[in-house]
């Protein structure tokens, strides 16, 4: 008989109807006249509770080899279960031990275990009650992105990860070669000679999709990018990773406000999707992880978010009745407390600053009639500051030309980035996001690499 | 008013309705009293006519403004078109030019480009019927594929991309490094110092997730990854690229028959979800490209797979009235041209064969208890051979551990591997598919590199 998945077991199984599990025991417990086992397969947090009886055929041998990590299948009855904490459990009739799990060695015994040991087992943690809720929402939260994007006839387009263009994040970059560094080929001048190289010229993993993006914008007006990014960033913290997920929707004919509205449209749609899907792991997060999370979701879901500009941003930060670290004057950046303060302490809710000052942001985005500021965007939201960053894009081909020569950029790299401007331009906007962040946001959890499936960080890039 | 989708006004536009439409000028002709304009935003290959009047406002002026390539908002009313190929076009009422596109310059002039030189200026090829029709149908693909796992309940997983393992495709991986080339540190030995790299070790870009999607199947029983992969092989074919998509599904608690069930599922589902999104755009592929498409594309949405081992197909190939270029033999690996004759000329559908010799697959499928054989199978399909490849893992710790020795790969490396058939080890399997090939054998593109927005390839790495 086929097998059924728990979480469907759990929700509908009917008394007296015959089911067949398989899954891993998560613990086994042996009274006098019986045993309990709590089996899970992955597809909810709750296990399904297997009673066997002293009288099962061959009993004893069986119990014995079934200890926490077994996999098992059984098949049985549903009966009303006598325990507290659940409805039902199982009556099996057959029992089908598949591979035992030495008890001695297994590391993942009945006890809380730290999120650093279990980084160290990576390729087991995730039978773990947290991390399996983790790894179920980021499924959920992924799967949602997809669907508003395709519900409003965005193409999803994949964009390079290698790329010979260092126009983003220099210093960043991770080098991708085929040489052997043991021989690396030198030019007559010393120089590293990468026309030997597999792509005839240095090559690097990218950091954003979106100059590629615009490219596909310009041919089907409203896309999207879902792929790996990459930093080569130093940095050992909680809140980065050499290799992420990024989400960057890119829109033809479309302005600043049009941006704003898709980010806000877009965190309601995936904050609900993943509420509506995952209601058990959200309430498990809530409970254990971080007890704002639903609440916080609740309240990107009901608020329409809270929109200023820049320079109303410094004013209410500078009327503030807080001290801050770092001292707030128009023209430096928003640090991460006075993004939480006016997210979390004076809105109470998403809050999208705009109008930034041209000199804090990047040379593609579009300047605003004042001369000082761009039509950039940051979404801000409560208990995490900035979430989604975006702008509208300098379709005008001199401004965008100046811009680059102020910035001392190569314009001959930027040919094709700037033949778009050339030939049938149009005004253009779109915005990225971290997807990690989005699912650290969405489950509270304290540390960046406890959302994704094997991490990658300096030092570090095992499994 | 909010602009609408061509592709809704060609199939839903009735007469009289009001519309706007932003879009590229495809192509434009003046006659003596009014001027047709073809315009396309991306959403489908058939553009809308605008027909302009001459006594439109400033006609002279507009339309000395619009060539091949310019963007444009037109809002206007839907009237009964009296030219040929359209039931409906719109006759404008407001007309704004965004950007101009000068014809002296633009690449895209209205005459057939080869894909040769439409390569070299993939920032605007896509604005071509073809690859416009190519991108289209990758968007829809690729949407139907997490449709269907996620339909099935199976997890999107991630799984890196950065990896320190070269148990598989050694010899064709790509390093990645943050040293500086110049001045690679060494050991005292003169061995590369890898310790001082980012991440502590050699580090490479992955040639597959399957072994990593394992791990996460060992927890959640049904996954799938769908992510890029990388291959430094320098063969400069139509079939190859540097960094490609695949997607891999991997189930737990399953063997070879549940996976040849699987690959048959999905492969029918993909091609009819196509055919149903992207009607025209399959209709042009089959005029203009390979006028077997629809008919390969129905073949294998009609068609039970057949299913043969390996043994039985080399006695099919023996016993063939053909020469073949490559010698049949039990033992050897079956070559492009034994694979179509199997499935376009024998069958003449979609065959599964299955039970390859141990010797000429991976170290971690499935000893079958002949002793000889692996429980591998792969799909072939008529026009492309094998487009599918997948196998029962080899679950038992001990034959695991003997396979891996005989090949002579390092058993430490794999340790966490290993883990998965200590712990809980159960029957599973998967396969693995290559999303470019799949999108190639759709639409019948030549080159693959003519189906991925940016390619990869040796000495190319553009855009």
């Amino acid at each position: 008989m086929e097998a059924q998945r728990i979480v469907d077991i759990l929700r509908n199984g009917q008394l007296d109807d015959t089911a067949t599990i398989q899954g891993w025991v998560r613990t086994k417990r042996e009274l006098k006249n019986f045993a309990f086992m709590e089996i899970n397969d992955g597809s909810a947090m709750a296990n399904l509770q297997v009673v066997v009886d002293a009288d099962f055929p061959d009993y004893e041998a069986l119990l014995k080899r079934i200890t926490t990590g077994t996999s098992i299948e059984v098949t049985g009855t549903l009966i009303p279960s006598q325990g507290k904490g659940q409805r039902i459990e199982l009556k099996p009739t057959n029992l089908q031990i598949y591979g035992e799990s030495d008890p001695e060695t297994y590391p993942l015994q009945k006890k809380r275990h730290s999120f650093e040991f279990l980084r160290e087992i990576g390729h087991l943690r995730a039978r773990t009650n947290t991390l399996g809720a983790v790894f179920r929402v980021r499924n959920a939260c992924a799967a949602a992105i997809h669907q508003f994007f395709q519900e409003r006839d965005f193409l999803w387009v994949h964009t390079p990860l290698i790329t010979a263009s260092d126009c983003e994040g220099a210093g960043e970059l991770f080098n991708v070669t085929n040489f052997d560094l043991k021989q690396v080929p030198r030019q007559e001048n010393g120089e590293v000679d990468y026309s030997q190289d597999f792509f005839g010229k240095r090559a690097y993993l990218t950091v954003s999709g979106q100059l590629e993006a615009e490219v596909m914008a310009m041919s089907f007006k409203n896309v999207y990018t879902f792929g790996p990014t990459f930093r080569a960033e130093n940095s050992n913290t909680s809140r980065h990773l050499a290799e992420f997920w990024m989400i960057e929707p890119e829109m033809a004919f479309c302005n600043l406000v049009g941006d704003m509205d898709l980010a806000e449209a877009f965190l309601k749609y995936i904050f609900q999707s993943v509420r509506d899907r995952c209601p058990e792991d959200m309430e498990f997060f809530n409970k254990r992880i971080d007890k704002t999370v639903l609440a916080t979701a609740d309240n990107i879901i009901n608020n329409q978010f809270e929109r200023i500009t820049y320079t109303e941003a410094i004013e209410l930060l500078k009327k503030a009745k807080k001290k801050f670290e770092f001292p707030v004057d128009w023209g430096v950046d928003l640090q991460s407390e006075h993004e939480r303060y006016l997210a979390e302490e004076l809105f109470k809710k998403p809050v999208i600053v705009c109008d930034y000052p041209k000199d804090i942001k990047a040379f593609y985005m579009r300047l605003n009639d004042d001369g000082k500021t761009v039509a950039a965007m940051d979404v801000l939201a409560p208990k995490i500051g900035e979430i989604i960053g975006g702008s509208q894009r300098e379709e005008r081909l001199d401004v965008l030309e100046k811009r680059i020569d102020e910035m001392g950029m190569p314009q001959e790299e930027l040919w094709w980035y700037l033949d778009l401007r050339r030939y049938g331009t149009v005004p253009h906007a779109g915005f990225g996001l971290g997807f990690e962040r989005l699912v650290q946001f969405m489950t509270g959890m304290g540390n960046i690499r406890d959302v994704i499936p094997f991490p990658r960080a300096p030092l570090s890039a095992d499994f």
